[in-house]
């Protein structure tokens, strides 16, 4: 097995903690958050010492009807601003782009005039050009640059392999191990992780885990990639995610032994907003139909559709699984 | 780190799969759980392959008010008979016998005159001496017997080191890692199996995993456990257990690649019986308090209190926890 890097006691300086609640939750209520929502955040994050919150998509307004989302679907710099003002603090702010759905060249401006710090790519792999595209603009521009080669499980590791091989000679400050349906387990996460670490080693690039709660092993997955050397963690309060959601960054922070991290502030963050929230009608989380999905390695949207429709058949879910 | 035993492909011939959805789940209800639910679970085991299903728990009726609980708080031989008749199938049956809550030299006949094949003694580590004597009563009277030491993560290593030189040196079959206050991550529990299975080396004893989900990190748990060589894992279904819950039957026959073993009779079962019985009011599962008991290694009873209160002041109750 890898080498484990620090333990149970130690602090980890080079650990990266993000916020992805607005991003990865927003999947949820459409990106529907209150103001009060996303500014009480930023506060919590701060004082959480989380070490970027990201803001959201920066999705095309072509492609997407700004009538159907909520504005942080589109993450656009004078809405952060209105937030964050010049975000004088030690936190820095991200937002994600897709391939395909983002008009980078137009919609992404320079660094000096934007208060984003880091640009975080999201790419299946049959679009890695495009991906490395994207990263140079956004370098160009001055950004920092993540990569998030999104539902691995489904790829050969010969791609994989490939794709490490042009980000590691890209501008990408780090490459992210992302477990889009939640299939993976945690012996397989610190391969893919050792893996990628090794890819990444030369040119000292780092890496990070984005993990999905289809089977449980959410957090887990996070904490085992950290310990055999990822340094970028994503979570998100109370796991707030699409389907069965994300590691909860409250779990997380409690974990971290830096004494940089407070859990407090994210708690009363979850008092006042996460269960409204909830409340509402916001629904993500483990159940049945997401451990099918997770265990059979497939796209979450037929559990999600289980789910809204409140569907308990699963014995007939799992079977329809498997048929496909 | 410690050697991988088989691979994700691959299939544990050692491994066995015990249900203790009546016991660990009866905890949540009193257990009351009806005959019709039962019977329905000992078809669901036996279809999916399950190779132990416990009863309950074999409590002391002078200790315990009878009219205060379900009848599988006390297991006897003629209930369990009154759903399984003869057993006559491949699983077996087992109860749990608390150290000082169960008058086993009465209340366990031979086991000849009894549906039950395997004891299962639960201990705090100050009660050993006991232990060992259930264990030799058991043993003698022709039972399987395995051993939980429970609260480990609050003994000393010292402590647990003589306990399992005195199990190795008596009759049990096996000795059970217990992650009582769900407060161990998966490196903790790969350490922990790591030394029991040393220490149970040489006697040739199996070694077991009960996790709880305080820190949703039960199925982790159970399934890294069982990576590097523990063999006895338990698991109940939807993780019915007390506070939040144990590692799910379901996620681990998902889990495991041994043909023998079907998730869609426990899916079933899920759908028939499951969701009534929540839908009745059952509660348990992973919630803010009880990743905080988890992430200060406590015992659950403030978080179960505050769930059943509907108490959400998350950040009091973690000063608390911090004022313990």
């Amino acid at each position: 097995m890898m080498e484990i890097k620090g333990n149970m006691m130690s602090v980890r300086e080079d650990v990266r903690v993000l916020d992805a609640t607005l991003r990865d939750g927003g999947l949820v209520n459409d990106f529907y958050f209150t103001d009060d929502f996303v500014y009480d955040l930023y506060k919590a994050n701060l004082a959480a010492g989380v070490d970027y919150m990201e803001f959201g998509y920066r999705a095309d307004k072509k492609q997407f009807d700004v009538n159907k989302f909520g504005k942080w679907k589109f993450a656009e710099d004078e809405d952060i601003r209105a937030i964050v003002g010049d975000n004088d603090t030690d936190m820095k702010i991200s937002i994600m782009a897709d391939v395909g759905r983002c008009d980078y060249k137009h919609s992404i401006r320079d660094r000096a005039d934007s208060p984003v710090d880091l640009i975080r790519v999201a790419t299946y792999i049959n679009t890695m050009p495009e991906a490395i595209a994207m990263i140079e603009d956004a370098a160009a521009k001055g950004y920092e640059t993540t990569c998030n080669i999104m539902a691995i499980s489904k790829c050969q590791e010969r791609d994989i392999q490939t794709a490490l091989e042009m980000l590691a000679k890209s501008s990408v400050k780090g490459v992210y191990v992302v477990d889009s349906y939640g299939s993976l387990y945690p012996i397989q996460i610190r391969e893919i992780t050792d893996m990628y670490l090794k890819a990444m080693a030369e040119s000292e690039k780092l890496v990070g885990i984005h993990a999905h709660n289809n089977q449980q092993c959410a957090f887990a997955n996070t904490i085992e990639a950290l310990s055999i050397g990822a340094s970028m963690v994503d979570g998100t309060v109370m796991g707030m995610g699409r389907g069965a959601g994300n590691s909860s960054l409250e779990g997380l922070l409690g974990f971290l032994k830096n004494p940089k991290y407070e859990i407090a502030p994210v708690l009363s963050f979850i008092e006042k907003h996460m269960l409204k929230l909830i409340e509402d009608g916001a629904v993500w989380g483990y159940n049945i139909p997401y451990l099918l999905t997770g265990l059979t390695d497939q796209h979450p949207r037929t559990a999600i559709a289980a789910t809204k429709n409140h569907d308990t058949k699963y014995l007939d879910f799992y079977h329809m699984l498997l048929d496909d």
